[in-house]
């Protein structure tokens, strides 16, 4: 495959679409084709599949959730990623394994070995060439939300100590894998980061 | 557990839907509390999900396909087989991982060691205590299936040959384990099958 692959990932409110769109602004303006695309939900199948993760009246049991999301990966890098990247294109994709890696393992029901094999499986190997990490203090990622009007409930408080563990299984992801990580502080300014990321991609180019 | 995990199996036409039911009779007029069950589809979740699988438009990925049946799967047994059997029932079901493996590997795009690996990830590890196998010759169970109209389109006869490679692919995994299986001949009269299933299961309760 000659195309470039590069995910973004990062708890909620840390401006993963901001700098998705602002990267592939930047590459189109080089002249490159680019797909920009998300999981999960980045096909039509994908979106059927969320609709059950997400509206589903009761509880979906947790090897079920983490199967239904690795039958989305599938289908995505199957018919959709995959096929883009053999035709040379850069595709800048919002959330991937490492996503599914660190939330599944950090509501600790499931191994994050186990999880991660599962959706090595579903994507035959295929791994990102560049994995962009936005990480943020959950705190200020709940604040950001918050001023946003994007999220308010009772659980709010709960979820901060959960975030806290999504945010410490990126950091480790990405200490266990540096040639493939790129870990910004997304606190900083927008085009600060956006800077950062576009030195980093250059050198991919 | 203290409950029975009885599962069938078989290509279509074969009498598993005639077997689990005299099954359940008898051992229901014994006193014996039974679920009688199916998969795919046993469950809320499992029927949204062969919506997906059987309704949409368009090829779906083979392993986004096998991801899928593996969370009908996840859910079911751990929502309704398993709680029946930690209660001390008898679990009857159409269809289980013999399936999943017969089915996909006869399709020969994924490794049948994978769909077992995958199968047996989503329940947790859990076998049946007897397995069923209506075995049937693929001629005679697309003629019963003819005449009782379920079937007939020009892809009957390229059909002919997976289902032959279905069958093989049945009685190589009762070969492979003989403790867990009882093959039974499908053609033989329905009181004579019915008669050797309850003779197995005799030894079990």
């Amino acid at each position: 495959m000659t195309g470039l692959f590069i995910t973004l990932e990062g708890g909620d409110g840390s401006g993963k679409s901001t700098q998705a769109r602002l990267l592939t602004e930047w590459l189109e303006g080089q002249g490159r084709s680019v797909l920009r695309t998300r999981e999960p939900g980045g096909t039509d199948v994908g979106v059927e599949i969320r609709e059950i993760v997400l509206h589903h009246r009761g509880e979906i049991a947790p090897r079920a959730e983490a199967l239904l999301y690795a039958a989305d990966r599938a289908h995505h890098i199957a018919t959709k990623v995959r096929p883009a990247l053999v035709r040379g294109e850069t595709v800048i994709q919002d959330r991937y394994l490492d996503s599914s890696v660190a939330y599944q393992g950090a509501g600790r029901v499931l191994e994050r070995g186990e999880v991660r094999d599962l959706s090595l499986w579903a994507a035959e190997g295929l791994l990102p060439d560049l994995t962009i990490l936005l990480d943020l203090d959950e705190t200020v990622a709940r604040g950001r939300l918050d001023a946003d009007n994007k999220r308010f409930d009772r659980l709010e408080a709960e979820k901060n100590e959960f975030h806290a563990r999504v945010r410490s299984a990126f950091l480790d992801l990405a200490a266990a894998e540096p040639a493939r990580f790129l870990v910004v502080d997304a606190a900083a300014p927008v085009d600060t980061i956006a800077e950062a990321i576009r030195a980093r991609v250059a050198t991919l180019l």
